[in-house]
């Protein structure tokens, strides 16, 4: 196994107080006996990180804070009660940083419902520093014959997005709308609803989503920008004009989520994924009962969830355009992601 | 096998025009190929019977027509290709009196959803006669050794709540709050609970009900009308605090709808059958999501929930309590149902 | 809709007796009310076929009989009953011929354990035949733009293995071992596996078969006929060791019954497929237990089943070599099977 | 919080050589970080533990080893990293003493899969002792108002029957076969099937077993030592004579778990429990196929199971009866067992 000299002090980038982040050198921090210290190499950059700087969302967070919770490394020391990771594994920061192990939902392996879930870059520090600690059996394992740049942005808008398929009961040969596919979370749910054999209902805004979203393996594109009835026309891309049997709806605003119902298949599942400010999900009771509709939250993956999404990133069967900027420079990414102007994703370099 | 002598008139209440029905004389229907022909000897009185000759609901239906869904009887004429259902067999009408068995819904045994489905008193003629026809393949088989008037409640009411108990996805030892548990499918649905291993939350109002509720073998009652914070009573029903595994609304109100995703256990379902006009669900997004909470509506049950609720029933274990008047005076118990004034269920005798 | 002209006499091979077939001039029969007659242009060879003139199995059949249960055609007739399906429609006649549609295996969707199950080619007149008849609601919709030569063999073949697929419960992602996988079946059970997002490993004998496994899209192939440790090289092929999440037994011997059991993954599914004739499943009772093994019999599919098989074949995500003869020459068919020398599959064109 | 004075030596029940225990003092161990120590109040007898001590099954064991693994006790101390479980609480010591809670089987709930798992009473000491050590994630939580006394025996048999009972698929109002339904686990899983809904049909040799398999709640008893034909009699046992939908075999001869494949229902499921030594499993390939029947394994209950199974036997519907002598008398036990005297279940008393 290998060993590490692992210095005292690190570059980070601190959320000091709402609304703005620092980059600074703060102290390593140190191991507990059931964790491991993680050398980040790379960490995406995700909606929910300028969500947390921002403080948007209905959920104390600590302060001050290091963001980031898509951190890929190599795991350079470890507590005396780690036996599963070694030290030299790759291994992965995400969302879930740990949980109980020990609760009902741990037990039937909900880990993300744990009441004492901790959060990464939310209720303890990210991967928006140059080593970060998690809870050993809660890192993700990355597999060889990937680039940590390349893996980041899988940690977790590839989990919630595989997670959210499954969730949905697709089996293969059916199919799936998905709300938002020429976007970050979108592009990577075509390719897995592909992967996992399921015939995909691409619908996004325009005419180059359209080609990106054609080219990711989407079966058909709707613009619902340049269409009378969405509703009819989702229907209609279907063989037997019934709907797609499920829906995930990644989209960052409330109208969608509410049309879902309407165009979804009798007994079909509306997987809610996207969090828009103050949402509500709408759909008439009537509608609902006599066509036997689900609707259904489907939050960030498990830790099974998270291996089988990297499995299917390891094969080459999902791929992740991103851009690679140093650490330093998160505010001018957040900058860009406040003004919409982001296609794809963008991965910090934590030695810059 | 039995032989009967089978008149050409019949007493029957017909629904002439909306908002009305009379009792008056007309044909006895003759069975296709793949029908049958039952005596009806009692019919129970539903709501949705007052709806359909209100003309309440968005889904066009037969006029003149002849309503009733409950229907429990003989069969006494069957067509040439029916050879499982024997003339003499006692047999039901239920809502769906119908279907084409070979559409993708019926070949998943999802009848109720087929897009031919008929509908006992709404797009064909029903059970409010002495002789009504339904397809061999549909109608329910009642088992002897019970009455067919203690069973006419169960061919409609009966088959929702239990249905609706199966799709909630509860398993024997969790939890299920029923809201409306004191109502007429209230009562039978804590009662298929308990006999499915549940423990019932019972959420309704009033003093008078917590003790039928209690009595049928509720847990818990929560008076709607008597509590500060039904949310936190409910939760605080459950031995950990964290809510019911599931929700049975039954409530002919909008709100029930709307409170139930509060109080309903992370990863719960909240199972919708009750059906308030106009009435919308609503949801806040966010703790959807977060919670991976389950929204999904419940319609009437298929041939094989059939057969299983009538199971439970024939074993004793479930009581439906039932005043009988004759058909003659059909409009009677719809004027008690417009002041909502029924406590149980009504059940017409067809032979006054 | 078309109408056509149906003569009164037709060409078919007629089992008269145990263990032949003669070509030869019978009646065209008349469809029931609730049945379809199909002029059926061509028809799959199956070994049940073979295992039906001589009489191989514990199951009594129809004599004279007609055998034949993978017949693709045009319906041409149909019983006053018959709706859904019209004149010139594509069809497909299929091993269950018809069904109750009302015991409690069809009311739950497993119409091939109906006791009153006709079988075509078995207990009914099958395909082998110029014009056949089988229920309207049971018979295979044969989409557009598939050769009906092609589509007949997935009318038994494919359906079976899609079917036993389903059953092992084995998810997107995960790996199945296929035994016998460089047969008829296996090679579509390759494509099936394949289109579903599963991994495969083919396990079957020779270098032969190697190469086209492989081309197929088998993940790894292991000769049983050259490995000193069949067990430890099925697990090794696994990534991390640990066996295949389900495996499908098409194989016509004992032994790899015996052995699946001990190379597939704890939880995992053993999905019994082939049928040798007198073979019996045999597994430690301490090992199953501990690691908690299912094994389970998968029969031919049901309807819906049917429909997605063929779904998937339209797409063009499975191929099925075969080649044509006249269905005067299926002595000839037979002679070759018993010799065990086909490869991929015949078809018979009903027309020669 | 409670804090406890923990003596250096305590009494236990020690192998030193396979096929004997000596009552002795040892010393107390010492809980690590995530573990907890138990001081064992009372402490079941299981056949295992015989087993164990003989050295009967193929999996390694430690040796000197302490047995026992159904120990009900109060927590005493526990390390540094828990907080879920507090000094003063009632907790069991259970077959799985701990697992690595990362693995896949783990991250799935399946820890009685897990190739790390301790087993108490076998590859760690276990409850036949004053002081135990289990993995706080992994100990029982014994609920208020139960004798520790009375519980301990649901720690092990009333959790495998459990399981079994889920792992059967068995619906509420479905019928269930037990196998040995006279024994210590047979009346346990008569009452917890009871508890859940199903109709059960006991089978075991004798008049004095039918009265107490009756007495517990099962519709009908089976003797299969007074029948000509078993299969037979159960299938009749069932409303339809189509035999149980499930059967748990929880017999210690080969024979039951041949038999069962025969009359459990078409579609139905055969879970072996027992764990006869060098038995087999063997069924028909045909039948099993064409009838498509699982035989699957159930071995012990993962923490969840574990905490369902308490909270039924909490609420009064399981009901074990037993008898307590000393610790020191266990040897007494052990020689009853083998002479197959033992009717209920013996509690040991870590006391005396």
């Amino acid at each position: 196994m290998a060993t590490y000299e692992i210095p005292t002090e690190q570059w980070a980038q601190v959320i000091e107080e709402t609304g703005s982040c620092v980059y600074k050198k703060i102290p390593v921090p140190v191991p507990g006996p059931d964790e491991v210290l993680i050398a980040v190499k790379f960490s995406g950059v995700c909606h929910t990180d300028l969500h947390a700087m921002n403080g948007d969302w209905p959920l104390a967070r600590k302060l001050p804070l290091v963001g980031g919770h898509e951190g890929a490394g190599i795991v350079v020391a470890r507590g005396s009660l780690v036996s599963d990771v070694a030290l030299g594994d790759r291994a992965g920061i995400k969302w879930l940083n740990g949980s109980c192990l020990a609760c009902s939902f741990c037990r039937q392996a909900d880990e993300p419902l744990c009441a004492k879930a901790s959060l990464s870059g939310y209720t303890v520090d990210g991967s928006f520093q140059q080593y970060a600690v998690a809870k050993a059996a809660h890192v993700a394992r990355i597999p060889d014959g990937m680039g940590l740049d390349a893996v980041a942005p899988v940690l977790c808008a590839g989990i919630t997005v595989y997670k959210g398929l499954k969730e949905s009961g697709a089996r293969p040969g059916q199919w799936v709308a998905i709300v938002g596919a020429g976007g970050g979370l979108g592009s990577m749910a075509i390719q897995y609803a592909k992967a996992m054999g399921l015939h995909v209902i691409a619908i996004d805004g325009g005419e180059e989503k359209r080609e990106s979203c054609k080219e990711l393996g989407a079966a058909t594109y709707v613009d619902f920008t340049a269409t009378d009835d969405l509703v009819a026309e989702v229907k209609a891309a279907t063989p037997d004009d019934l709907g797609p049997h499920a829906v995930l709806v990644l989209a960052v605003q409330e109208k969608p989520f509410q049309q879902a119902t309407q165009y979804v298949r009798s007994r079909g599942s509306v997987v809610c994924i996207g969090l828009p400010a103050n949402a509500y999900l709408r759909a008439p009771v009537f509608d609902t009962v006599v066509r036997m509709i689900s609707i259904k939250g489907s939050y960030v993956g498990n830790r099974q969830d998270t291996a089988e999404a990297l499995d299917f990133f390891a094969r080459g069967l999902v791929r992740v355009p991103f851009k690679t900027v140093g650490l330093s420079q998160l505010n001018e990414v957040y900058a860009m992601m406040k003004e919409g102007k982001i296609v794809g994703r963008y991965v910090v370099d934590t030695s810059k």
